[in-house]
């Protein structure tokens, strides 16, 4: 994943480029508070101080403040949290036009809503499965071609020896390809690299991350995983079908594309962050479905990285995608294949049959079984700490686009050369048997009707290698084949991932675990071989433990639970290995935890995105709401001027998203009490609309504003700078009270922060107001408040706020 | 299920004899205002008043008094809401107490208690297989003696021609196995009748059944599914282990039974209704995992049933608890039939292998498979229709226990003589041949080496029968005998679920459902044989329609979605029919939707349970929390006299669960301010326990209240009966503040029922104080004031509360 390959992130160069008219970065509350209070100060706002019972907060701050007075370049740092993630709103506003509008909606109305929800995901089923199928076919066609020009050359030098001219052959072929796929990502959209998974879940957690479900991100990243599965990288292209199904569900569910500028009028219902959200669950989980024949266990990772809250007709919508785009990927392909209505290719991947005797186990495996989640456990920490340094290295030195483009480049040759090297070295040559399926055997030095079986691993797509360790004859491979095999695949495997091509790391880890369990079951075979009185059909079928090596080191790698053990034992076909893939996953994660995080925890948190966890950390009941919320508060009065409104959002030093909107009872000096909440963007709306009070006196047939003007701005809203306010404007009055969220969820003082963090993951907060016994706002609670708690070595730490 | 057979309910006739140890109904707020206003009148309580804007539900409010005015004797309806269930509280009371608990401890205390919560699932895991081997290899061998017994009765008197005292012999059995087990429920346990599975879904929703997860009920529960399914009823003993997971789970969880007297002194921390309904998820998961072998179709039925805020470690957790389940119902069964090791039962029911040929479907094949699913819905809502009006009946006329015992001893008897008839009528004679897996093959009039056919369907467990339907050859049943068993089986199935024994109707569907499901496969093979361009043994395996049938049939019963799709998945161990069964779940759901609920919903909705459903009625958006809130609401002062409480606790009338706190500022005719909530069980303790002002400034050596006196009397706290306060005492002072919850969810009077709604359900609440904008108490919503709400066919409809 080469995704943070640059100092800024996933994302931000593009913001430098376009900051004007993209994500306006969030930045809320008690950050830089010399600002803020310079401007209460200016008298323009309203603002409720900080109360007396708040000292230990100020001590804290001030802390916080002279290290956020460090200069810029603080690099990349798995302490900080950053700033400039936007967080999305999976609550409804529920204003009054909201509600008009719901209450208008007769029961029919909501009936079909809830047909054309099925339409949609039926639609994101069959656009998922014909994106997989396409991105299979070409990688198919063009590798096809590749391997066959090689193989000829390589066999037309082999007798002559002028072999080194293959290789320079192969590395040239690889290398074209990785450059055409960095290329276009470093260049064009560097959040198209990797495999998107981290994005996705950050997605679904509910952060805002630029530009990830766009429609050139989806083209980029497509083109990408081509170039790169073509160019020989050990990568696959499973993990970006996993975006690519999320970019389908945001884009079809909208109804148009703000790319293509076409708006088809259609499901303008679902333009929210709440609905967005649900259809793109539906879109990650049809991605998993169409690369790993998974429906449950696309449901299933939609919801262990996405939900919140679990809702049956959801659920039974995700799925219902996921199937329609399994379905459409093996109908196509049957059709590709010439085998119509045949529908024996659920997934981009396939594992495979595993039937007949070698799918049973013994009660006397399951011990080796959970050694081998050990082994992997251990060894996919190793891979992750040793990329986590890489990625430390990328960041600090390799952020230029071109200088990402010669790494790439780079590893191509070397996984070129090191292919080359070892097959060129490797003396196990096996028998080409009748019923042999190597699709490009190679001879080389072997004997007549022989083939070289390290090439089968090497020459040929991670795919394709995978399928042979599971379920080629035992004896196919020796020992050492295997045993260099992973040693180098491992190496490369962990160079390749945070390169900027599109690419994942499943099949990767897929073939150095299937390497290492196709060894490890061949050893066990040999030392048990002098008792022979098992079966050895049945106990030491090389196939087998290499199934349970791929699980483990997948495992290990990316730490999944539930939702891999279904993948895996749907990828299989057969529920019988159910129970070893659950306890090899199980302890590969226990072992993997104890070292190390899960790569793309990792790679989430070197990003700094204020990611929140299922619960708050064990030991945190000390913290109140009142030590967690940001504070001061802007507030906006409910009638307000229109001045005050364009200060306050325009001032990028404080640059908050959600403001608490108070009542002060006329001619009282009673304190102001909270009546609602406005966004940012709905203020957005309302001055480009110029909704003022005096206008709508003068002009009474003026046109009333409309949850569709909302709608059509969603979800790019309009920088503040592009909108002019004449200096009479300036002076108008803005009534607040129909477009504020009239009943924001407040929380009171002594709220514990375990409270506060269920109360906001259980409902995908944003905001939580935080006010005292007579009402008043006293606090905001937002995403990097509760992401900046996490549980260290020496118990609870807390992340630094950064602006990076 | 028989479990509503009486006029009360689930559970109210113990209800009535033992009202004083056991359950104090919930009765919140509005329900007859005008004892809440006498003694308001009486001075002794602290309560607010309706505010002038509350006008509306003040309206609303006379009306329903008048109807609640009608006599008691009113029947179980769907249009009443019960008052007599209490809620769970699934929220945790974040009192004092607590957070210094959590407070106290260290990480390595919250790393134990995770340990321990592993260990708990283990174990629930192992107990519940534990005990469907227990049921199963019981009801092997005894139906294994049943059936030798009259087969070579049958046998002796086939010649002779006495078959009609087979026939009494049989019936005699029959009834007998069947008397015991209705006697065993309707006397001793009614909560044991049926399933079980409606009273695990409320109880996950969060509904309290009494006594439904209490050791007595597991012993009747298992006794009373073997006498059923011995007896040779048309039921299943699938259902049952669900309920029995629970209770397992349910007992472990909390290192205690109060049933037994016994305190194992350990899991204290998990006795509280949050922790306890996590392990409930689990047994219910491990008790699905159990019988169907589907360790994946477990978690989703639990997350499908209960969940509402989705935890990754909690359903990983869970999947633990179903996987151990499987295992070691498997381990145990290969030891009972001596292959040791060979793990091939994964559940109670197997399905056997789908594997070869008979697995690949047609994408032609997919229309039929629709249209089956259409039939299996409608077949399904009839079914339904039929036995909700057989299910009203019983509530009028069949609620005595002896009449209910006498209806299935009726049951019993009808079923061996329709059963026999249909056996001795048939002509449908199949060859007997080697591989032939018949295990009573009854050759009656058949020819030597022959046997009949319909016997296989009668003179057989049900579980058998489905598999010989699923598995047998083709042409080893005739239409004619496949329509009759239909036929028959389908009314017998109908009229035994609701009798007053414990049974499932999982099994009963399946064999309807594969049976009609196989006689459409063998009628479409008929039809197209004249063509024979199709390869026969592909397209029109009978085996398949009989499966896809069986899917269709239990998905128009029970509506199931995700959950059901995959535990059929896993049942037949195969994935490759993972689109067809989906596609015919989906229909059968939308077809039975229209006409009729499902079968579990039925039975909730007679027994006029408070059930939340997953989102507000659609329509719903125009009631607000003024509307929906119960008022006046009952408050204490955080300082408050006991002979108040003592009062207020022992008002029959009213029967309030939770009482806001306020507090009062001193000389002052300011409103009272909300600073907490406490609940009935809290106050009872304290009572207790004589925690009074007076009595800790006289005996300062007095010990504190702990959490562990909560703890110790949870969850059967004494009435307040029991308690004995002093004339002296009533004069004392109570504080409080330590004990109550400082910190409870508030919602403006303004909010919209869908807000309300979302936010009670995604946190699992129990009460809900609406609050005014000056934080004084005017309303509280409860569960009922919630679930209230449902959308008729004519529109939105509000049910009558009743304390039925």
């Amino acid at each position: 994943m080469a995704n943070i390959t640059k100092k800024v992130s996933w994302s931000s160069r593009a913001d430098e480029s376009a900051a004007a008219g993209e994500s306006t970065p969030l930045l809320n509350g008690s950050e830089q508070p010399q600002h803020s209070r310079q401007l209460s100060g200016g008298g323009s706002l309203f603002q409720i101080g900080r109360l007396s019972t708040v000292d230990l907060e100020e001590e804290i701050t001030s802390d916080e403040d002279s290290l956020r007075g460090r200069p810029k370049e603080i690099p990349h740092n798995e302490k900080l949290l950053s700033l400039k993630y936007e967080s999305l709103d999976y609550d409804n506003i529920e204003n009054q036009l909201f509600l008009e509008e719901e209450r208008r909606m007769s029961y029919m109305g909501f009936r079909c809503l809830e047909i054309s929800r099925w339409v949609v995901c039926g639609l994101i089923g069959i656009l998922t499965g014909l994106i997989a199928c396409f991105i299979d076919i070409v990688v198919e066609q063009l590798a096809g071609i590749k391997y066959q020009l090689i193989k000829e050359n390589i066999e037309k030098f082999t007798e002559t020896g002028g072999l080194s001219i293959s290789l320079i052959l192969w590395a040239v072929l690889n290398f074209t390809f990785v450059m055409v796929g960095a290329i276009i990502v470093a260049f064009f959209e560097p959040i198209a690299a990797g495999s998107g998974i981290p994005q996705i879940k950050c997605y679904l957690n509910g952060v805002k991350i630029p530009r990830v479900v766009r429609l050139k991100t989806l083209v980029i990243k497509v083109c990408g995983v081509i170039c790169s599965v073509v160019g020989g990288l050990a990568v696959g292209k499973e993990g970006p079908m996993i975006h690519s199904g999320a970019v389908v569900a945001a884009g079809v569910s909208q109804g148009r594309s703000t790319s293509l500028k076409r708006d088809f009028k259609i499901f303008e219902y679902f333009r929210r962050d709440t609905e967005k959200r649900d259809f793109v669950s539906a879109g990650a989980a049809a991605g998993v479905s169409a690369a790993f024949g998974a429906p449950v266990g696309g449901v299933l990772f939609s919801l262990e990285e996405g939900a919140s809250f679990w809702n049956q007709m959801l659920t039974w919508r995700i799925f219902f995608a996921s199937m329609i785009s399994t379905f459409t990927l093996n109908f196509v392909l049957s059709i590709y294949h010439s085998h119509a209505g045949d529908l024996s290719n659920p997934g981009l991947i396939n594992f495979g049959r595993f039937e007949g005797d070698s799918v049973t186990y013994n009660l006397y495996e399951i011990p080796l079984f959970i050694a081998m989640g050990a082994i992997g456990g251990f060894l996919g920490a190793l891979f992750n700490v040793l990329n986590y340094w890489l990625t430390i290295f990328r960041i600090r030195y390799v952020h230029r686009p071109c200088l990402q483009v010669m790494e790439a480049m780079l590893v191509a040759a070397v996984t070129a050369t090191v292919s080359f090297t070892m097959i060129y070295f490797s003396n196990d040559c096996q028998p080409l048997g009748p019923e042999s399926t190597e699709e490009y055997p190679l001879q080389l030095f072997c004997a007549d009707g022989e083939y070289n079986s390290m090439a089968t691993a090497f020459f040929n797509t991670p795919e394709r290698s995978v399928r042979s360790l599971f379920h080629n004859q035992p004896g196919t491979y020796n020992p050492l084949t295997l045993g260099l095999f992973t040693l180098t695949y491992f190496f490369l495997a962990c160079w390749t991932y945070g390169l900027a091509v599109s690419a994942g790391v499943f099949i990767p880890s897929l073939l150095i675990g299937a390497a290492w369990g196709r060894l490890f079951g061949i050893l066990l075979a040999s030392t048990s071989s002098g008792g022979a009185q098992h079966s050895n059909a049945i106990w030491a079928d090389p196939g087998k433990y290499a199934l349970i090596g791929a699980a483990a080191q997948l495992g290990g790698i990316v730490r999944m639970t539930l939702s891999l053990t279904v993948i895996m034992v749907e990828a299989t076909g057969n529920v019988t290995y159910g129970l070893p893939i659950m306890l090899v996953l199980m302890t590969a994660k226990i072992v993997g935890d104890y070292f190390e995080e899960g790569l793309y925890d990792i790679h989430i948190k070197l990003q700094s995105v204020p990611f929140l966890h299922w619960e708050a950390p064990a030991t945190s009941h000390w913290l109140t709401a009142r030590e967690v919320m940001s504070s001061p508060v802007t507030c906006l009065n409910r009638i307000e001027k229109v001045g005050t409104i364009v200060d306050i959002l325009s001032n990028t030093s404080t640059n908050h998203n959600g403001f608490p909107v108070v009542v002060q009872v006329l001619e009282s000096d009673e304190p102001a009490k909270l009546c609602g909440l406005i966004l940012r963007s709905q203020l957005i709306v309302l001055l480009k609309h110029k909704v003022f009070v005096e206008l709508a006196r003068s002009r009474l047939t003026r046109r009333k504003l409309q949850l569709k003007d909302f709608r059509d701005a969603y979800p790019r809203f309009p920088p503040i700078q592009s909108i002019h306010v004449s200096q009479d404007e300036r002076e108008c009055m803005m009534d607040l009270t129909e477009f504020m969220n009239p009943t924001p969820y407040t929380v009171p003082q002594e709220t514990s922060l375990p409270r506060v963090f269920k109360l906001f993951r259980a409902l995908g907060l944003r905001h939580l107001v935080v006010a005292d016994d007579e009402n008043r706002v006293v606090g905001l609670v937002t995403r990097k408040d509760l992401a900046r708690y996490h549980l260290g070595k020496h118990g609870l730490e807390e992340l630094q706020l950064a602006q990076t």
